[in-house]
């Protein structure tokens, strides 16, 4: 096995040069002065080219046809010879020259964008956008598919998962959350929020964070918290996993929640096996598996009544004035729900409603069926419908997020799926540990810590997600479970069963 | 010019590379989490791998000899084939077999080093030593000298400069020097540091340390001040230089000077014409050139009574604690002088006696005429004669610095060029601008600063260090200025005029 040991060096070169590029763009978002940004986005630029050299190499096509020969792999090493071989093909299936062309298009349309964004204008976006829709439909005929073109584009984000496949777990979550949303809103007993005014200074937050981070597991020897405009996590290896967040002063709920989401992000990463460093499988089976993790942390976990048990007393060893409410207090005001304009700011019942409507228009778009001058109208309409409020301009509507302007088109499904894959995992997890809610409330996190590491963290993209879900839950990926969560949860936040 | 086209583009790309390369060593000194260094390691030997390839291509070496043949090159790139071709063939000159094996006897050398200081244990330490010492002296063999092997190691670091010349500037200095520091020590009036004992909160120590840098006019949209162990400077460009201190709670000096310090060498890399970027000029000139401006700001300006009028208020408003001393008081406090056994540690009096000893040791060993058993005993014998202290042990003997375990022969004479180049530029200043003292004194520092930036830094690496010191003093570098310096201050600082 030759080929197999050469392959795997070439693989550990492009992984140690992709670990120099990771650590360029975090230093980019939490280090970098100002003034540094022109020079650090050449670097940046001339690193990715050998990077994508690398991956495009001839040499690396013959061992991987050699390979795809093979009877006798490991499972790891033909998981490897799949996801790598599926990623060469999708980088060679775009001709270079179309792809430059791409590139110099997209900066334009970021830009554009932000612009677009920042003075509510659309109209001045749509050209750029028509463009870069283009391409994406383009590249969707070079990358191939089976049946509808959006799907080679999420084959990106969630490989393995169609756009009918999302379409199928989204319609009954449509039917239900919909009117679901209604009864909260007429007849739920909003929960009090108001002891959560206040001013919190940074110093404070941070430490609440630290408290919070510490008690998940996450291993600070393996990382670090820095802030961040846009909270992210940034991982070279299972032993470098940084997360950041950001500190707004007058939300002390912000960072909290936000360090608990990229800790989710952060323990999949610091999770992974070693043995997967630099082999292709050295990341999250996919976005939507990914997000699971971080919304299971922050939703599930974090926004519990067990969790405010045991969490209620740091919370007032590092904010004193917060010592009123008890932790059913704490609990039903970090859970009010509150149909919102903006995606990111979005309660757990109606995010998924947020990501529907960007589904069908993406959908839409890729598929010729929707033309981008109808956006705006579209949008609104679908705001009216799924979450009866309507933006008045559209910075705070088909402009808000970056996605469209970079051509990441297929991406918005994985927010939703990581939704449904989180209570789909949690149910499981719940079934095999009675007394999870005990340990909860105790702060006790390593049971479930380790399970997560056992069951999805450790196999990293070794398995395609819907196999891994129906691995660990013994079924294919379902909404009931996220509803089911739903329901039971916000009924008993708003107070529905009480009252009806 | 097709060449120097096609020379200045493979420039760029090494320097793009270099820029990452730097970011990631800054990134392991400053914020890496403890479990990320195993495969950083690799991360930094794989992209310090692909630099040294393309540092020394053919089709590099094919564009120096065709560029060394034009008459018409601008000054800036006739430096930059000087630069870049004297790199280019040093590392050719190296039989890379040879210089793999060093690597291997390096990394084993320092581990053993650092084992061996803790113990104080030189014998252990000793076989390592006696193979990078053989290592070194076919280094200088290879790379080729007129009189003096050890002259062949000094041009890494000091180019232009041999043995000889540094044994020329260094003879009046050891004649003088010596009885110089005994009278002080016999005749002085030691000034008073009582009330500089204390406890000093790391962040208002990093307060005042981001006073001075600001004072000095340290831009910090191109750079940012984190903590290191062991305090450096890093830079990626004129447009992202970042300097480290660190705090000790009982040493509120130890972080103010260290500022001062790594702000001089970042004034000095803020300050190189940006269109020097990734041409291979875009650093100091010299080691000791970039030494000359850290001493300049830390004690030229940084130990002097103006400066002590000027940063007096700051340093009361940080630590009110500190409102007794008088400027005249604590400009007397930090110039104690102290014959120690720890070069790092050394006042500007005694330092350049700990660089003499290392010079004659290190001259000895490169030209065979030490052995490297002997050098326990004659560290001792020469400490006693320079300095009138002796270690008790190696560990704060011929153990204390990590250079030689590493192969660094031929850095140490930078250091004291750095103070004799310091003071020489610093006597052309004064005379150049009568009113320095009192600009100092309030404050106002831009005269001084915009005249390094152009007589100095501007040309990073364009002119060689002697022809430098030339060009800006009129004169060879000559020790008579620091000696000039050295006595006139420090007889007043220790009263020896009012006294005699």
């Amino acid at each position: 096995m030759e080929t197999l040991a050469a392959y795997k060096a070439h693989l550990r070169e492009i992984g140690k040069l992709n670990s120099a590029l990771t650590l360029l763009q975090w230093d980019q978002r939490t280090c970098l002065p100002p003034k540094g940004h022109e020079a650090r986005a050449e670097t940046i630029g001339k690193l990715a080219k050998i990077v994508f050299e690398l991956g495009t190499a001839d040499k690396l096509g013959r061992y991987l046809e050699k390979l795809e020969a093979e009877d006798d792999l490991s499972l790891e090493d033909r998981a490897s010879v799949r996801v790598v071989g599926k990623d060469y093909r999708r980088h060679k299936a775009i001709p270079p020259s179309l792809f430059e062309r791409f590139a110099v298009a997209r900066s334009r349309s970021e830009s554009a964008w932000e612009k677009a964004r920042a003075a509510s204008d659309f109209q001045s976006f749509q050209p750029h956008l028509e463009e870069i829709v283009d391409f994406a439909r383009r590249f969707a005929e070079y990358y191939g598919y089976k049946e509808n073109p959006y799907d080679a584009l999420i084959e990106g984000f969630e490989p393995g998962m169609t756009g009918r496949e999302v379409r199928g777990v989204m319609a009954p979550l449509r039917e239900r959350l919909v009117p679901f949303l209604k009864q909260l809103l007429a007849e739920g007993a909003r929960p009090d929020t108001s002891f959560l005014r206040g001013s919190f200074s940074a110093d404070r937050q941070r430490a609440l964070s630290l408290r919070a981070l510490g008690a998940m597991g996450y291993d600070f020897a393996a990382g670090r918290l820095d802030t961040a405009v846009h909270p992210f996590t940034s991982s070279t290896g299972p032993n470098d996993v940084r997360v950041t967040t950001r500190f707004v002063e007058n939300d002390l709920l912000s960072s909290l929640y936000s360090s608990l989401h990229e800790g989710g992000h952060a323990l999949y990463d610091q999770g992974i096996s070693p043995e997967l460093q630099w082999t292709g499988l050295d990341e999250g089976a996919s976005f939507g598996i990914h997000e699971s993790q971080s919304r299971l942390w922050e939703n599930m976990i974090g926004r519990s009544l067990p969790f405010w048990t045991f969490f209620r007393p740091i919370l007032t060893q590092v904010f004193p004035e917060l010592s009123s409410p008890s932790a059913d207090a704490l609990w039903r005001a970090v859970n009010v729900v509150e149909p919102s304009l903006i995606r990111v700011e979005a309660d757990e019942v109606t995010y998924n409603l947020h990501i529907m409507l960007r589904f069908e228009l993406e959908d839409g778009l890729i598929n010729g069926k929707i033309a981008v001058a109808d956006l705006p109208d579209l949008w609104r309409d679908a705001m009216g419908r799924y979450l009866g409020v309507t933006p008045t301009d559209d910075a705070s509507g088909v402009l808000q997020d970056v996605h469209w302007s970079a051509g990441l088109f297929g991406y918005f499904p994985s927010y939703m799926l990581g939704n449904l894959y989180a209570a789909q995992l949690f149910a499981t997890l719940q079934e095999e540990t009675p007394d999870l809610d005990a340990r909860i409330a105790r702060g006790d996190f390593a049971l479930l810590r380790g399970w997560l590491q056992d069951r999805v963290h450790h196999f990293g993209k070794v398995h395609e997600p819907k196999e891994l879900v129906k691995r660990v839950t013994g079924k294919e990926p379902d909404s009931a479970y996220f509803l089911s969560y739903i329901t039971r949860k916000y009924s008993e936040v708003y107070r529905l069963a009480e009252r009806g």
